[in-house]
């Protein structure tokens, strides 16, 4: 039987990049397979550094709305420069741009997302545009039921209006709403708006030589190995 | 073999009530069920009859921006009075009003995208909001890629920002992209922005009592009877 606390949630809203897909594994192998000579794990861990900084640029007010796509070609151009790699054709770098819509599953996420959809409604809540987390659910058999994104509350997470709009999308309140994660400052902005909250633990997020802290915080609703497990949690 | 104009279309966007759901059937089911006092198809007919200039106040500015189940809610206040149905409770109408997210598919509508998404991203774009549609699409089995709604691009159709909108989430030229309707008008809006255009015949549309004229417009790409037809031409 599912406690009191689980039994009024009807949606599950997923953080994507590290919680069900790997990204730093899947452009790891991308790197690779173009060849570029560069340590692909530093390239990776540097691509994905540039993001935070990005976003933050956009939530000051000193860019415009820009999308995700266009924040990571910026920090590929950047760091194109810092690793001495100048002789990128614009279409390779558009093909490797495009690799964040061509990351790879965790394993246990296509089986756990399906078993969690037979009994709740799953959507993303992701900073990655629209196009990006549709081509990438193509691609990896993600099988939302909806994609929701910063891109359609014109907000970041963790702004406020991310979180609350998923609710508000599905005329819910915020408790009726899990936000599924595998970072807990995610969790903690989605918890302060009164959402309920799931880790996921993915201590190769930045691949083997920098394994993650994957320690349980008991503020959260959940803790659970995998999307897997918790479907298991969930009955599902 | 697909012809050069079919062969570079990537994503087919779906206009949602009418062409891939039955609006007049299912309200009138719902209407039934609940045993109003009231001749059901035209009351059915009344309610979606409020929703050209509901959005219109809106599109001039006289509104501010309002969702669909919000519009559907003030078009149900004004008809329950001029249907002299005075007596239902705030419950009732809540649900009454979110039977426009328990809409059923026309009978080939699953089978028809379930071929096409095979080959091609199938999306909605649809006024109505993202909960209603994904909502819809968890109740009807329809498997959406990705939903897009007015609601994402703060405009409704016809507004070009809406068929060019999905060019853009997806990265594509407009002419890469074919709008799937069974409304002549829409088609034709999404023809003057450069996407392809197929009509769907759903000559049921208003009820039995208003068979709809579904002649071909051969400004249109394409012509088909349903939705598996529709895949049939794609080779799905």
């Amino acid at each position: 039987m599912l406690s009191d606390t689980l039994k009024n949630i009807k949606v599950l809203a997923f953080d994507v990049f590290g919680t069900v897909v790997d990204w730093h594994g899947s452009l790891v192998k991308e790197i690779e397979r173009l060849g570029l000579d560069v340590d692909s794990n530093e390239f990776a861990l540097a691509w994905r550094a540039g993001y935070v900084p990005a976003m933050q640029r956009v939530m000051s007010g000193e860019l415009g709305w820009t999308l995700l796509d266009d924040l990571h070609r910026m920090i590929l151009d950047e760091i194109l420069q810092k690793f001495d790699l100048k002789n990128l054709g614009e279409d390779q770098k558009h093909h490797l741009n495009k690799a964040w819509h061509r990351l790879d599953a965790w394993p246990d996420s296509v089986e756990g997302l399906q078993r969690l959809k037979s009994k709740y409604t799953i959507c993303t809540l992701s900073n990655g545009n629209m196009g990006l987390l549709a081509d990438m659910a193509k691609n990896a058999g993600l099988p939302w039921d909806c994609i929701l994104s910063a891109e359609v509350f014109r907000k970041y997470k963790p702004h406020p209006d991310t979180y609350l709009g998923v609710a508000k999308v599905f005329d819910l309140t915020p408790e009726d709403v899990m936000l599924v994660a595998a970072h807990q400052n995610d969790l903690e902005s989605a918890r302060l708006c009164g959402l309920k909250t799931a880790y996921i633990e993915r201590p190769l997020e930045f691949g083997s030589r920098q394994i993650k802290d994957v320690s349980p915080n008991s503020d959260n609703t959940l803790h659970a190995r995998d999307i897997v497990e918790l479907a298991g949690i969930f009955e599902c």
